[in-house]
């Protein structure tokens, strides 16, 4: 059976639970502390050597790393993967932008403030930036869901799979919403796909390494 | 004609330079700065809402930004992209990788540094930490090449197009190679590859904006 390594706070290890349990795919979840070192130990490093949550180990011993790069493995050829060139190079434009512009800001914000030590005094000082760079990514969000229901060709992908993840936890982080009813209403829409599970709900087959 | 909305300095511009050269296909390459808000005026969030560049605009009007989005997207069906659907994946992993753990330390730092003004006091206090995480990701690449001449599949592809672009000018951002001599060899290899461009060459069909 398919082996995902992962945390139940992480939003990057939410996007592989939530698209393998939309398309019904059996695995077994690994869960991996990430702020015990865990994740750096030889053993995980050997899986993974970047040391980050989630990665995925196959029966025959391939492993894959990379939250969104394990999206796009898993939505090839089904519902959640346009066939049209374009329409998945527009997939992959917005699981960049999630990686470079998005989680950066909302998702490091959220671990820092309500799942991570007490900051440090940099941290601190780079609390506005993250914020400044966080709501211009939600700006940028919204905009785009004033014109479409989803991200790319209307329909539900991995791009919104992978939007969601640390967009609907933002609060967690001190990004308040409010200003952005394209993006709520969106929110909304995801959590309404049949199949649909939350961030915190245990998955798979249950394995506490 | 295709056109290239690019920045001379920028690693992200010169992967879909080189590649788009490699290819032979034609485009227009259309200079904007990265330092004088250019990128963030009214004219050029109208192609790319998130001012960054690159972004490619083709003739019939479609948009598409984020650099390794756009290579993906030229290489499908050439030798710069695998057919193996795991082959794909992997080099999906190492673009992420790119983005998130390599970029953000290695291309930054050059650009404080090289390009940009004089370092915030905050920019100055994170100086360490980007030294360590591009670091991190240098070693981790080094030690992937002890066992591969290239990322994937053991031949040339977007993934080595995409790790060249900024760890060839690592050094620009204070980053000493010396201890990676897999990765320096890797470099002599990229540079040797048919029809390679350096990352300052004019290409294209030169237009300044």
């Amino acid at each position: 059976m398919l082996t995902l390594y992962d945390n139940l706070v992480s939003g990057n290890g939410y996007k592989v639970r939530l698209l393998l349990t939309l398309l019904g795919i059996p695995f077994k979840r690994i869960e991996k502390s990430v702020t015990n070192g865990e994740t750096r130990q030889q053993d995980y490093l050997a899986i993974n050597p970047n040391g980050r949550i989630p990665s995925v180990v196959f029966d025959d011993g391939r492993k894959l790393a990379e939250s969104n790069a394990i999206l796009l493995y898993f939505a090839e050829g089904t519902d959640y993967l346009p066939v049209d060139k374009f329409a998945r190079a527009q997939v992959n434009q917005w699981l960049f932008f999630e990686q470079y512009s998005h989680e950066p800001y909302i998702a490091v914000l959220r671990f820092w403030r309500h799942y991570g030590n007490a900051l440090t005094p940099i941290q601190e000082a780079r609390v506005p930036e993250l914020l400044d760079k966080g709501h211009a990514a939600l700006k940028i969000m919204d905009k785009h869901l004033t014109k479409n229901q989803f991200f790319v060709e209307d329909r539900f992908s991995a791009a919104d799979i992978s939007l969601y993840a640390y967009t609907h936890v933002a609060d967690e982080g001190g990004f308040d919403l409010a200003p952005y009813p394209h993006l709520r209403a969106w929110l909304d829409r995801v959590r309404q796909i049949p199949g649909y599970i939350p961030i915190f709900q245990n998955c798979g087959e249950e394995k506490i390494s």
